[in-house]
């Protein structure tokens, strides 16, 4: 950490509440998380251009609660953060980003990456939670930003057999929007439903997702595909039918954003990174 | 039920996002939840001005998630609500003013009252909960309009030392800004802090408030006074001072609106309810 001329890489832990932001990535004239947060950035840092690189970049209207980014700042830049105070950088930028972001995004860390890391390439999973409202005794005007109410009753043993089939390494096709010639193979570790019965999502139907990577609306095309299924409009052999389609097909309604938040992005052990890094930085159509 | 010139009183039972309007009460030109929900039934039912009686009338900002209130309708007009549909009026009333009501406000039910019910009067209870988080890590951008985030941390231990002493029957007008004649005296059956392990409020500082009924700000009041001792810029004694002061003072900050919501209003059992209505009738002053 001697030479000044170096780059210092930052990982940030990123919460927001999606309702008011047109998605993750920065886009001409519209009020995006990345854009909100590259600008408090440079605020903090003049002379610099910072350019955030996110862990999974979420759609208009979707949630985040463990996302992560990362930045690469000139150690002089970094280390002038503190200026005269006794604190450290880190302390010093969370304070300060938190002071000039708008309240919709929280920074809950900040810190120096750890060697060969990159919040993109290095994460080794990620986990998605969908939140479904679907008794009106339990539409609660409070939490309704980021639930969807579902008008019908929902079964959750029909959801449970409707999700089983889908998870393992498949080609997600049928369930991705397709957005360039990319990969839309994936492996589905987890797609669980719970009515849930204590803790914070009380009174809910969730459905739990965990992936090394997801193509593009993927989660939501799975969610409103079951969720088919499990309020009795579909069957199961429509649903077996549509998941082994060569693209997407009209026949499943992709479930709106507002119910869907990034919960956790998951990274190897520090020491695992560096050499993780090389094999996978090939790998650029993962998202 | 055989005199179609008769009145019914129904029971609503609501909760609703505060964020969004200027409180309960209908202000001229404001949009209030009273305001709301009444123009939402003179749509439901034409030639019907509907006026709506509130367990507690919420200030501006401050929610509700089992808020109740009771309307006065001609038996004509509610018996008309049916039409030819097999549905009793009940379910065809939530459902139709859920239908013209906004997302901010939730009807959770809609019953013929119980002879001699009062929504304001036979009320035997409120209980409200404020919300505060005092970490960094437990800020939520998703719960951030019901949460407080208190720039301190707090001595949870300190908050309960604090709030134990003015809990009973007592004159609360050192807590309550005045807006009438009105007597201050009120009975507060629980003043409780708990830093939250599990549940809907994993992860936050919850204050709990019961009492037959609470004067203007009154909650509020006591929640800023408590935590400015909880946070150690105040002492007890200085707390013990205020406590006994004729009238409010100006050294006691009321908590914002944002963090409290009433949660539950308790009335007595139906068979007791005339009796009680009877012997309360007369204590106008309640709130």
């Amino acid at each position: 950490m001697t030479d000044v001329n170096a780059g210092v890489r930052i990982r940030l832990d990123l919460a927001y509440d999606g309702t008011d932001f047109a998605g993750w990535a920065v886009q001409p004239g519209l009020r995006t998380v990345q854009g909100t947060i590259e600008d408090g950035l440079s605020r903090l840092m003049r002379g610099v251009e910072p350019r955030l690189t996110v862990a999974g970049r979420t759609d208009a209207g979707v949630h985040a609660r463990g996302q992560v980014a990362h930045v690469d700042l000139p150690m002089r830049a970094w280390e002038a953060l503190a200026g005269r105070s006794h604190r450290d950088p880190e302390t010093v930028m969370r304070t300060r980003l938190s002071g000039v972001l708008p309240p919709d995004i929280v920074v809950l860390g900040v810190k120096v990456a750890p060697s060969g890391f990159d919040a993109r390439f290095s994460a080794r999973e990620r986990r998605y939670v969908y939140r479904v409202s679907d008794r009106p005794e339990s539409r609660d005007p409070l939490t309704r930003r980021y639930v969807f109410w579902y008008p019908r009753s929902l079964d959750v043993t029909l959801l449970r057999e409707a999700s089983r089939g889908l998870t393992g390494l498949r080609d997600f096709a049928p369930f991705c929007r397709s957005r360039e010639r990319a990969t839309t193979i994936r492996t589905l570790v987890e797609f669980s439903w719970e009515r849930v019965e204590s803790g914070v999502d009380e009174g809910l139907v969730t459905a739990t997702f965990r992936a090394d990577a997801f193509c593009h609306s993927m989660v939501r095309s799975l969610v409103g595909a079951v969720l088919a299924v499990g309020d009795g409009r579909r069957d199961l052999a429509w649903l077996r039918t549509e998941a082994v389609a060569t693209s997407r097909r009209s026949g499943i309604i992709v479930a709106p954003p507002h119910g869907l938040t990034l919960e956790e992005v998951a990274y190897p052990p520090d020491d695992e990174l560096a050499e993780r890094a090389n094999s996978t930085r090939a790998k650029r159509t993962l998202d």
